[in-house]
């Protein structure tokens, strides 16, 4: 293996990223809706905060930005297929809950719909909207966690062990692999 | 399994987020330093930003607000010791570049450090710093992108299948598994 390098024009090549389903809607007149983002991030550990980034086109994009509200769904990888389809087409014309077999469960803190077969999501408020030319940047606050049980491991714990997560790679989605090390693990005796 | 939820306090379980190495210094009196971050995301994709969030007390924290410049060095999962090392360490006192056995390449369009055993590079200037609460959130443009030859495949692509890419979860380190498919499959005929 070389380290020689070449370079690329400036883009957007960071991996993994997660991809996550949005959701929005059920208050103001809109319908529950759903949008798959991968320009997501957390950006703040207390107060918790995430980012995510939309395209000012995109019908999620009116939906959040007038309501002030999302969740962010964790998907599982074998739920691949919809979160790819929930970023390609649009819910204008489309119920994507309805589409994709989801089943929208009510949020606890926030108004919009979240997703019963994810199996974690993060319930959202808009805390302030930054443009940045393509896509706006949503800066929100975490107001609430919702895990599924089957996923708790004895310790009260998140595990996903069982059933992987999903990562975004450079145009494709990829399964989480073997768990390599533990936060500090470096520096243990 | 079931569907059933439960609610936990606030909390940043965002899952898979990137775990990469900021290169920073070499300017301004500073020697080359590394910090892990995994609060840390795509934000625009024309042009290309990512952001960053750093803790205020972290000496990069220091350095990048400094000089306005860094280097995100995209690690394989091999590399997961050194990434969880320059995590938990401070560079006031250590060279991290010389523990971890990383060699220093000088950056193209920045004077920011590069890692040249990371097979991707943003090179990164900062072009706004948001106070959040324990991290401050910096938004930074992509200026370049640096490509191991290694990770190149045939049609120009880049291609890390023979060397996984680090991800990390709910505090553990992971290798990404297999694919699944690329954007769009769920609509291809």
């Amino acid at each position: 293996m070389t380290t020689e390098k070449i370079s690329w024009s400036p883009s957007t090549q960071l991996a993994p990223v997660p991809a996550v389903l949005l959701g929005c809607g059920k208050s103001k007149g809109y319908d529950a809706n759903l949008i798959t983002v991968a320009w997501c991030g957390i950006i703040n550990s207390e107060p918790p905060m995430l980012s995510v980034s939309i395209r000012k086109e995109r019908y999620s994009h009116t939906i959040i930005s007038d309501t002030g509200e999302f969740s962010c769904n964790v998907p599982l990888a074998e739920h691949a297929r919809e979160v790819d389809y929930c970023g390609v087409v649009s819910g204008r014309k489309i119920n994507k809950f309805k589409t994709c077999n989801f089943t929208a469960l009510e949020g606890e803190k926030i108004k919009a719909p979240t997703i019963a077969e994810c199996p974690l999501t993060l319930e959202c408020k808009v805390a302030k909207i930054i443009e940045l030319g393509t896509h706006d940047l949503f800066l929100a606050d975490i107001v609430n966690v919702r895990v599924s049980k089957d996923f708790i491991d004895g310790n009260g714990h998140f595990n996903f062990d069982k059933k992987g997560l999903l990562a975004y790679c450079h145009g494709a989605y990829y399964n989480l692999g073997e768990k390599i090390g533990t936060f500090g693990f470096s520096v243990k005796k």
